[in-house]
């Protein structure tokens, strides 16, 4: 079953950034902001170190990510994606999706991964779920 | 202790929209984009009915919250406050917050309530810790 529509690979895709939420070991929510995009049907973030996200998805794979589309409806409201799912933490390929994912976000010809960059870690992440307000649910 | 400081308590005031992260009942996280204000030392946000976030608050009180500032740093990055608190429920006033926060979301002279609105619940949102990218760290 494919739970990501086009409407909401549109958003997953675009300029829209992701606020990532994962599980602190006492249980609590964790939140950071991020650059996200789509590989396949996985969703992908880019994190140099072993930060505290990362360690929370190596102990508790569920995640979910809230997205802003940027738009307005009639009643002044703003659409919004929701995904839920499970990550699994591939070693490396942090700089080279950092850099993929600067092009959609800073502009084409741009970059983000410093010199020397260290393998770090990509978050990948099988959607389970999807809620929101938009034509995704 | 003040866990906002002024620069955390004007995005909280402004116009940016809160990803509200609530746990559901199996320990996964619940996230929902509403409308959020300030009252003392407390944020506020205002559901006309007993949403899912108002049942998950009611059993586990823990919840964060994330709100971009629209802003865009040298390094084309971008700000965001991360507030991560303990919540109580309000019963009642849904509707008066609701009217209040559309003045600052949508304009003066603004409202959202619906006609006869029910009673309806404030999440009031006691600060612990801040985190996110910014001066208020």
């Amino acid at each position: 079953m494919t739970v990501l529509n086009d409407a909401a690979r549109a958003v997953v895709t675009g300029t829209g950034l992701a606020h990532l939420v994962t599980l602190n070991e006492d249980g609590s929510p964790q939140v950071t902001v991020v650059w996200v995009g789509l590989e396949g049907d996985e969703l992908v973030t880019a994190h140099l170190g072993a930060y505290r996200k990362v360690q929370n998805v190596a102990r508790d794979p569920r995640v979910a990510l809230s997205i802003e589309t940027g738009e307005t409806d009639p009643h002044g409201l703003n659409p919004y994606l929701v995904v839920h799912g499970t990550a699994r933490i591939q070693e490396g390929g942090a700089a080279e999706l950092l850099d993929r994912l600067a092009t959609t976000y800073l502009g084409e010809g741009r970059s983000m991964a410093p010199p020397d960059p260290p393998p770090g870690y990509v978050l990948r992440i099988t959607p389970t779920r999807v809620s929101g307000v938009g034509p995704w649910r």
